[in-house]
């Protein structure tokens, strides 16, 4: 997306920021966590920080997807809404880093905090599902199992970095079963990128007893989640985010 | 406990232990949890680690609850499943060391890792959770508000630490609403110590999103925890602890 400035005649190419910091809130202060619940309220319903949106059509107020509006040609949005990025960058791929990829990597370095040696289990290998198996990889994980039920993800997901590819179509038993086999017990980090509640509970049951820590990535809004307490009693963790804890 | 040592003739007072390490497996040898696998299966199926049990009643095995047999006033237990206390200790007070205290003050310092300054929330106010307000206490929490549906709870939880108490009953609205109304959107840290399934989700709820973080501590093996994924998405983790992650 090019950007042209308004205090003089000038055009950037940005990156347009669902989740932008107003500064200013106890959330935004905090070291803890990249919400900031003003700005969040305000995307959610549809509009600028200010609480206005700069889109019509024929005349009528057209609100803005997520503060930023996309998959529009052109829109009007605060200046922390986008990061200036270089000159040369391919829009075509850089814009991939403004949710899929920053919510990925994040999951696994920011929120999991996936240690060196660890074995950890990705489900769901799309763009979010991808940057986490990066993001495991940068950590220095020594196993990244691959879950995906399109056995075209097997090839692909290599060249991220996962050493393992399971689809669970291929097997009879549950996921968390086949899983709990393959490592002995579970996997240390356990990482949910479809958004599925069923899948959830599968994932979270396919970490380690003991220690072992699920993060849910993938969004959803109006599901139930289940989970047997005891799974929680014998030391398992569950996490979540929203892009990837990254300010 | 009084323990009369097999190597030489003496007599030491001592405290049960239902949780042992053996010292070997890889959970004993990980830092990261107090678990010992091999010891919890044999506690669950009611013998010693060696599979057997030494109790018989007219000439019948009887098995060992939790492998120490709480409430009989005689037992055999392997070396590592005792630990030696002063002599002077009084044994009518010291007996709660074993599960209730040291369950509730570790599920503070150890799993929550409270930090100092931060509000907590502690709900249902017997052994465990008096443990668990004294470790927030221990933590330097700002404020810690006691949850109980007992009005007697009130006066004895202060001589431990509670600094607010909130009884449920005395509310239309869910609790997890009045806790967000009186902390400006939630607590910092809450903790279940009952067991009930339904308050749990109420528990979880009652943390912060962006960072607050919610320890399970009262047992439950057969219930069904329900959870709203988004609850989980907006930055809040849940815990759960066993014996407080005390080795």
């Amino acid at each position: 997306m090019e950007q042209w400035g308004s205090s003089r005649w000038s055009c950037d190419k940005v990156i347009p920021l669902f989740l932008p910091q107003c500064g200013e809130c106890e959330f935004c202060l905090s070291p803890k966590t990249n919400l900031c619940f003003k700005n969040w309220q305000k995307t959610q319903q549809g509009v600028l920080s200010d609480g206005t949106s700069r889109i019509t059509c024929r005349g009528q107020q057209v609100y803005q997807f997520l503060g930023v509006s996309t998959f529009c040609e052109y829109t009007v949005v605060p200046e922390f809404n986008v990061a200036k990025i270089h000159r040369d960058a391919p829009l075509d791929k850089v814009c991939l880093l403004g949710c899929g990829v920053a919510t990925g990597y994040g999951a696994a370095l920011n929120i999991a905090k996936v240690d060196r040696g660890s074995v950890c289990a990705v489900f769901g290998l799309g763009t979010v599902g991808l940057a986490t198996v990066m993001g495991c990889k940068a950590a220095g994980a020594s196993r990244i199992i691959g879950v995906d039920i399109n056995p075209q993800k097997h090839e692909i997901s290599k060249k991220f970095g996962v050493s393992e590819f399971v689809n669970p179509d291929d097997h009879s038993k549950p996921i968390q079963e086949v899983l709990k086999e393959m490592t002995g017990g579970g996997v240390d980090y356990s990482f949910e990128c479809v958004g599925n509640v069923t899948l959830m509970r599968a994932v979270f049951e396919s970490c380690r007893v003991g220690w072992g820590t699920c993060v849910i990535v993938g969004w959803n809004e109006t599901g139930t989640l289940s989970l047997s307490p005891i799974d929680i009693l014998m030391g398992r963790t569950l996490k979540g985010t929203y892009f990837g804890g990254r300010k």
